[in-house]
């Protein structure tokens, strides 16, 4: 039992590795956008190989947990989790490689419009991404829960970049192919946003037990 | 353990159930953006209610399988298998409802221009979408090797119709709004066709136990 315990933590280990590349890639990401930053993106696009191998890892680790500890109750709540929150850090990393295409696609552009609110979207997503790290770390469900009520301002904040980004269009056909470029930059921020609610909601239902997916009065 | 095989097979047919609802879904929701068919859009937005039931149930059931059977090798294969697609099947159901949304939003336009593509990609998707169920209903992992290859297909269908949309943006500002609309279309079939992609690669997972993901050697 104490060599189980230990492999539990072994799988949480692994996890917030994942989960600290992941981190470090959206960071690297926003950076390579703002600051046309060439070697932030290459560092996004290494951190993806071993992102990637990770991702198996973990999924090979929970099936042998699983097949040979046959564990109950929150230990199998821990084992279930750890196999979504792997899916959802590895999309994650995806859309923050994404992310760094796209910068590579505007670097030899002009600057950046300082309209378009790129940066602040992604403080707050990162910020989202970090408390349901830390949730699950902590198991901590009103942390946790506090991820769920990030998710409305990144959405509303997206939706308010959408307009400007869409009247910087109409004002000159010359800026289509950038304004769709950083469309694009702000609708994978608010998926990286949606994976991080993904993580706070199996926190919940890893800590309580309680399943809160589409139960918005729940969320609240 | 008579008893175990039969609730195994009722966890797969909760999963074809959810992925009946999902294939009606995206079938309606381009019906709605072609044919401008609003009681299609309403169908997929009723089907998405009773989606997210059945995610519920089969996550809760397939964790319940896990405690109280303890299932060893192709049986804990398969209830691992059957998490992961019903995650991508519930993100397929809510992608057919963002289509759906953009349909209802170009209701009142003009007819969509036919140059756009729309009616091939999905088809297309829709193949994929397909293949991918028959593909974990009959444990054929040459089926599900097949929809590995189309993405390729859809990715490229879709970066001919991103540029097509640019070209019809650029020609007149007016067209901005409706191609926006059609890009998000175009992008969240693209999106329901890498969820097929998922699935194929967990009925190889479940098929042969080998992890084909990261590995695009294996997939050609």
């Amino acid at each position: 039992m104490r060599h189980f315990v230990e492999e539990l933590e072994q799988l949480k280990t692994k996890l917030l590795e994942m989960g600290s590349l992941v981190e470090s890639s959206i960071q690297r990401s926003i950076l390579a956008v703002t600051q046309k930053d060439r070697s932030a993106a290459a560092e996004v696009f290494r951190n993806e190989v071993r992102i990637n191998a990770i991702e198996l890892e973990v999924d090979d680790f929970a099936v042998k947990l699983l097949a040979l500890q046959q564990p109950m109750a929150t230990d199998l709540r821990l084992i279930v989790a750890a196999l979504k929150i792997n899916t959802d850090l590895e999309r994650m990393g995806d859309l923050a490689e994404n992310i760094a295409r796209r910068a590579l696609a505007l670097m030899d552009g002009p600057p950046i419009k300082p309209m378009i609110d790129i940066p602040h979207i992604a403080g707050l997503v990162q910020s989202m991404v970090r408390k349901a790290l830390d949730a699950f770390v902590m198991r901590d469900a009103d942390l946790a829960r506090s991820v769920l009520a990030s998710d409305d301002a990144v959405d509303s904040l997206r939706t308010a970049c959408y307009h400007e980004l869409v009247s910087f269009m109409e004002k000159d056909p010359h800026n289509i192919q950038e304004a769709l470029a950083l469309l694009t930059i702000t609708r994978n921020l608010e998926r990286i946003a949606d994976h991080s609610t993904n993580i706070a909601e199996d926190v919940m239902f890893l800590v309580k037990g309680v399943d809160v997916r589409h139960h918005a009065e729940i969320r609240g």
